[in-house]
């Protein structure tokens, strides 16, 4: 069998049986591959953002890495973005690369391109493949490097030659590696941290964002009066009635040092300390406090959900000291479209099991406190900040969950650096209910505008900041890939919409035109 | 004045007065000044290709450079494709990236990212901005750089802190720098070579392939029989009535060989040696026998017209030896719409002055001899093989030539890689008329899965190479961006449709759906 072969069959080997792609020449092979190789489905998005995003969408919900097919530098380089979001997420993705030919590499091809400097800054790990009889094995370690937690991009490239020539036997399967467990001395420590009766913060991540994980923070919260947040951003948060609410930690430097001032040691679980955003004037990137002791009680890819077990045990925590958030169910917005009206409608209408992949940006307003009691859902953040993600993550949500419904809140202007995943929706058929955020300018960009204390926005500048001139009409754009869609003006419409479209399978695109 | 200020009035006072920009919290210190300093004019770019991609275009038509505006790593990043092309084109660009504080760069926040090895594969020149008060002279330093023949792009990090701190003086005024003179042993040699009646090939490229050069080249050709022929890729080439035409080299390699028997010489002006485009089994990458001997005339960025107007001159070739095309303008298509009927009514109609940009991929077809005897024209073609230039690079020569009509051959699967363009012209009102070749496929790849020798495609592979389902719909996509559409389905329709269209300011997208 050729190299393209024997990399296929790697991949379906080890269950990597979903590859989200945008092939060109030097692919060719694998696309003949995937003819003769059964069990691997090739979803193709017409852009390679879409390709990245959904991969990282799939991760988050299947908890296995998809493949991602790029090719060439220029090919990668248009996934760049979304890759670098699935990093920040710490999504596994097995990232394959084609490449032209080793011996025509030397040449200055129209497409040759430094594709390891490309691929370098999203890559947790990073192969170049040599030769074709070396496929398997290499692909078998981009596999497991993909998996091994916390989870990340493992990138290989395949020179064209290699897919051509004779791959040898597929590499081993893999199977899903295991976190590695917390030390003892490091569960001692933080078990008298939490005796001394200082004042303690949580801040979680990862795995622990879901069900056992809150359950078991919620627990140790409760019983020894610390607090528990999560990052400001998480891949992957299981939420809504009989599990633990998490509080975010909050964006903005100034709230962030206040809130530290609270806090005389604090507990990294699966994630690293806070840092601002964006860098201000006059405010400081590193958020906490010299007086505040910095432990990390489960580095990302520890076992933190073993750690807050044997926390619980060792400080004798009741087994229902959790307190898990109440049903609660709002009434669906009225009148205008505005972030609360719309908010309160998505809560109303959030059904059981529901995946929410959410870019609502500054239209996000009180959407986590209208869900919060809620029937139990994913909710899927923008983890790197590369707007143009929950599009495509939410085609890769659906794709690795197909019996639950998806949900996607777009803001506008981040839909259209990747609206072309509406149409990877239609040809999968996937049941995703998209609800855009139609408020026409960058308003985030106004606020930081304000916040760096800039005057007022003058004619020049606003042609940099608002982009409602021409208006983007949504259910135009979804109808030319293929999308039903419909627009609606007042939340009593949107509520009547949203339910009726929410019933029905396959995709529909929602326009909320905002006051 | 803050170093954004320092910065953009460097730019505006070397006449760099267009900037194609997709800010970001990092660049608001740069908006603000757009607002304070008159000259510049500011374009927004839903998506970064779009940014790049119109850089591109308009350096090609105005022959200077215009800035990009990025935000941070991930916006560069979405950019990079069409730098990829307007690196292939030679184009000058003075490419801005915002990037965090320098004080914020060593915390992983979520936007951090190493900008410079995104950047280092597209960027001739390269710099990172250490303090606001060296803004001024790095931002001279770059336009220097872009703007040096060849031309090529100078990307130029811009820390947040370095946009908001004092960044005193502007840098000196740059004005366009000349050719380097092709030494006199240089043309000694080819003109020897000239005079030996040996196969003599001209490969040209750069301002060569505009009038006064092929005015030049076709002297020497007819006088001397040498054959001159284009790159297949150019970034801008001079066509019609009145203008010699060229021959393009062949695309594919086993032609290209066939080609390079006949030749004793080849003669590279303002070009490299041809390579293949792509690797194929058992095809040479290099396409030079060992019998021809390979001279540069005139390396990119060197005086190639001169040098051809001196060898002219040494040998003694008459000034009315050129033969220029002949006007021959084709009769409309009719019919079913086929690469060959559109060829023959985008002939029918060209106008004079007209800017094509082309991305017509697999439905050129016969465009180059339906369109040689129009009235005189320029014709930008995708130089970098990175799918997803021409909406763009169309919009960008509009804005550098707001008096000439622009027309865009688009290929449908290509144009799904950036059509945000579409906005970008509704919003600058340019005078753009968008045909849309809709063949519902990604034919280059069935051809490729040919010439690989891959069989049959298989209906798992056809998942990756159709895009059929669901169809594009690209009147609704214009409409959704606030264009005006028609969708026309036979040719004469076509002709109708185009010689309204063309005869109307503004934008307008055709979709022909091919047979």
């Amino acid at each position: 069998m050729v190299g393209a072969e024997t990399l296929l069959r790697t991949l379906v080997n080890s269950g990597v049986d979903v590859c989200f792609a945008n092939p060109g020449t030097s692919e060719m092979q694998f696309v003949a591959a995937v003819d003769r190789v059964p069990g691997m489905r090739p979803v193709l998005g017409l852009f390679e953002g879409v390709v990245a995003g959904a991969a990282d969408g799939y991760a988050r919900m299947a908890d296995k890495p998809a493949a991602t097919l790029f090719h060439l530098g220029p090919g990668l380089a248009n996934g760049l973005a979304n890759l670098h979001n699935a990093m920040r997420a710490r999504s596994p993705i097995v990232n394959l690369v084609g490449d032209h030919a080793t011996y025509h590499r030397p040449y200055e091809s129209p497409l040759a391109s430094d594709v390891l400097s490309y691929a370098r800054p999203v890559s947790g790990w990073l192969r170049d493949n040599a030769e074709a009889r070396m496929l398997g094995e290499d692909t078998r370690a981009a596999i497991a490097a993909a998996w091994a937690p916390p989870g990340q991009i493992a990138t290989l490239i395949v020179p064209a030659d290699c897919s051509w020539n004779p791959g040898g036997e597929p590499g081993a399967p893999v199977t899903r590696p295991s976190p590695t467990a917390v030390s003892g001395e490091t569960l001692e420590k933080a078990a008298s941290a939490l005796r001394s009766g200082e004042r303690v913060l949580f801040l979680v991540n990862g795995p622990t964002v879901r069900r056992k994980g809150l359950e078991l923070a919620s627990r140790l919260a409760e019983h020894t009066g610390a607090r528990v947040m999560a990052d400001t951003f998480t891949a992957r948060m299981e939420r809504g009635a009989g599990i633990p609410a998490l509080e975010r930690f909050p964006r903005y430097p100034e709230q962030a040092v206040e809130l530290m001032r609270g806090f005389d040691h604090l507990f990294l679980v699966e994630t690293v300390p806070p840092v601002a955003f964006f860098a201000y004037p006059d405010q400081p990137s590193w958020l906490t406090p010299e007086s505040c002791q910095i432990h990390t009680l489960a580095a990302p890819g520890e076992d933190a959900v073993g750690a807050l077990e044997a926390l619980c045990e060792a400080l004798n925590v009741p087994a229902d000291a959790a307190r898990p958030a109440q049903h609660a169910i709002p009434e669906p917005g009225t009148g205008a479209l505005t972030p609360d009206s719309i908010a309160r409608t998505v809560g109303a209408l959030l059904p059981e099991g529901a995946i929410v992949a959410e870019e609502a940006v500054t239209s996000r307003g009180s959407l986590p406190t209208m869900t919060a009691g809620c029937a139990p859902h994913d909710w899927l953040s923008l983890t790197g900040g590369a707007l143009g993600q929950s599009l495509s993550s939410a085609a890769g949500a659906a794709i690795a969950c197909p019996d639950r419904p998806v949900l996607c809140l777009q803001a506008d202007g981040a839909g259209m650096y990747a609206p072309q995943a509406l149409w990877t929706m239609v040809r999968e058929g996937l049941n995703v209910t998209i609800l855009i955020y139609a408020n026409r300018r960058y308003r985030i960009l106004y606020n930081e505008f304000e916040r760096l204390k800039l005057g007022q926005v003058g004619d020049a500048a606003r042609q940099l900041l608002d982009i409602g001139n021409p208006s983007l009409e949504w259910t135009h754009i979804a109808r030319g890939m293929g999308m039903p869609a419909t627009q609606v003006r007042d939340a009593e419409t949107l509520h009547k919409t949203m339910a009726a479209v929410m019933r029905e399978p396959g995709p529909h695109l929602i326009e909320a035109v905002m006051e």
